[in-house]
């Protein structure tokens, strides 16, 4: 089943028990992985194929905020012991289809039973220039922040599940993140730091905050929302926090220095994707979201909270 | 925990969410991933020192058997909600003593939790001149077998524990492994092809055989069981069928030209490695296990069956 999905040569077409990479003095290869287990990052009852495409996109997202092209990646497969056949075949049409999209291949892997939920890990690989990775490190004092997409749709999407409603694009924005692989590739050279919003956009610029050794100031207004959101939670301050700290976006955070703005904004028009300025990197610690009275927002978190 | 084991300036430190490799033209990288999960692969009250050297180290064995030099290894842990500190602490523990014994560091990672039982994934790294991986598809007419260390002790271990008896030596074969690391390295130009052993010496052999596109026979009388294996189960066809297809030995089965018979003694001696020569490569199809009559024995299965 899995077999046809490895369509590089790295991969010695699975009779092996590893991958091979050339090594290529004029690249740096990027590595990432991440997660999803059955009952905390997806529904049980997700269709297979949505629950493969989550699990590489979500790894595919971490290479694109680094600016880096995918090459590939392995998959652990941990399963219950009554594996479904049918299941599986759909979970490989999923892989198979976002292969294409994404012009990656199927490196290696494993599969492991347990008496517990399926999981599925993915190590994703990429490359880039030599030098030329974005760090979350890099953010200085002046710069911009910049996220693409809207915010919050997924934690709507999965609000929406939860309360039975059906709220189609939201929904799938949660099953099925769109990472931002093409824009990732033009942030080389412009964005002094950036990361995929998976947290939630406040916790993940927090943490590049944090890296970073800097302060964020976030407009609260300035975070966009889609239309679909809005009309299922409004557009009030508390909307703008709930979608800031709903997670699973898989959006690019960055920042860049203001002289870059327009090469921004060249990047956004040239691979098609909405970007939004939404503050600025100051001198010192932590993150703060500004409501329209000009004051910091109290927040109770900023997002997820692993344990 | 976790980040003071990050020494490799790869890691970023554990702050960003990828590991950012330097490219080198000269060599090759091999990539390779394995799991293990309570329940199946150990037991949920074996210590948690033990159960990151095992994690750890059954992914080492498979770098080993091409040859690779060990660089590091991306962790993934998936815990329980109700995890435990002490735990994790002596699993770090754990971590960090073998990471000095093979001179590997830990690269990144990701945690998730599971309503069911813990797992531990690792994707491993290592990295050999360009060219002189070590596959499995080398083995050809005519080309000897042989294999590192003794076989079953795991197997018996295992058995020993599900049945209260307790022979420390088998016992700690299955618990912890003894990766071929060095040994793998002295094979790089003398092996034709190699695997590691783990799902059982036969099946893996077989697995070989069929990558190869060969048949192997292999000597029952010449399999090397321990002391300790002897004594709990004998030296019967029966107690050396067991051995072969108990598997997480770990250990290395590899072919080489009988021309190589010299060099493959002065690396095993140099490496101060056991080393018995079990069998021979012909043209054809599959494995067999010849008895002291000279007649194939019969075999219900080869080894560990996935699923």
């Amino acid at each position: 089943m899995f077999a046809p999905l490895a369509t590089s040569k790295a991969a010695l077409g699975l009779r092996d028990d590893v991958a091979l990479l050339r090594g290529r003095a004029a690249d740096d290869l990027v590595l990432t992985t991440d997660t999803i287990v059955s009952g905390i990052d997806f529904f049980a009852n997700d269709p297979a194929e949505k629950v493969a495409k989550k699990a590489l996109r979500i790894n595919l997202s971490d290479l694109a905020a680094k600016g880096a092209s995918p090459i590939g990646y392995l998959l652990t497969l941990i399963l219950p012991k009554r594996i479904d056949v049918r299941w599986l075949r759909a979970f490989a049409k999923g892989l198979r289809a976002d292969q294409r999209k994404y012009g990656v291949a199927l490196l290696g892997g494993d599969m492991s039973s347990t008496a517990g939920p399926l999981s599925v890990s993915i190590t994703a690989l990429g490359s880039l220039p030599k030098g030329t990775a974005i760090l979350r490190s890099g953010a200085k004092p002046g710069d911009l922040v910049f996220v693409t997409g809207t915010i919050g749709d997924s934690g709507g999407g999965l609000a929406a599940l939860k309360t039975k409603k059906r709220e189609a694009m939201l929904v799938e924005r949660y099953r099925v993140p769109e990472p931002r692989v093409a824009f990732g590739l033009e942030l080389r050279g412009i964005a002094s730091a950036a990361i995929d919003v998976s947290d939630g956009l406040l916790a993940d610029l927090g943490h590049l905050a944090d890296v970073s050794n800097m302060h964020i100031d976030i407009e609260a207004a300035r975070i966009p929302m889609s239309t679909a959101l809005r009309s299922l939670w409004g557009t009030s301050e508390v909307a703008l926090v709930r979608a800031a700290t709903a997670g699973d976006d898989y959006e690019i955070a960055f920042t860049a220095s203001p002289k870059k703005r327009p090469r921004v904004l060249a990047a956004a028009k040239l691979s098609r994707t909405r970007v939004t300025e939404i503050g600025v990197v100051k001198r010192g610690q932590g993150i703060r979201l500004i409501g329209s009275d000009g004051r910091p927002l109290r927040l109770k978190n900023q997002g997820w909270q692993h344990f």
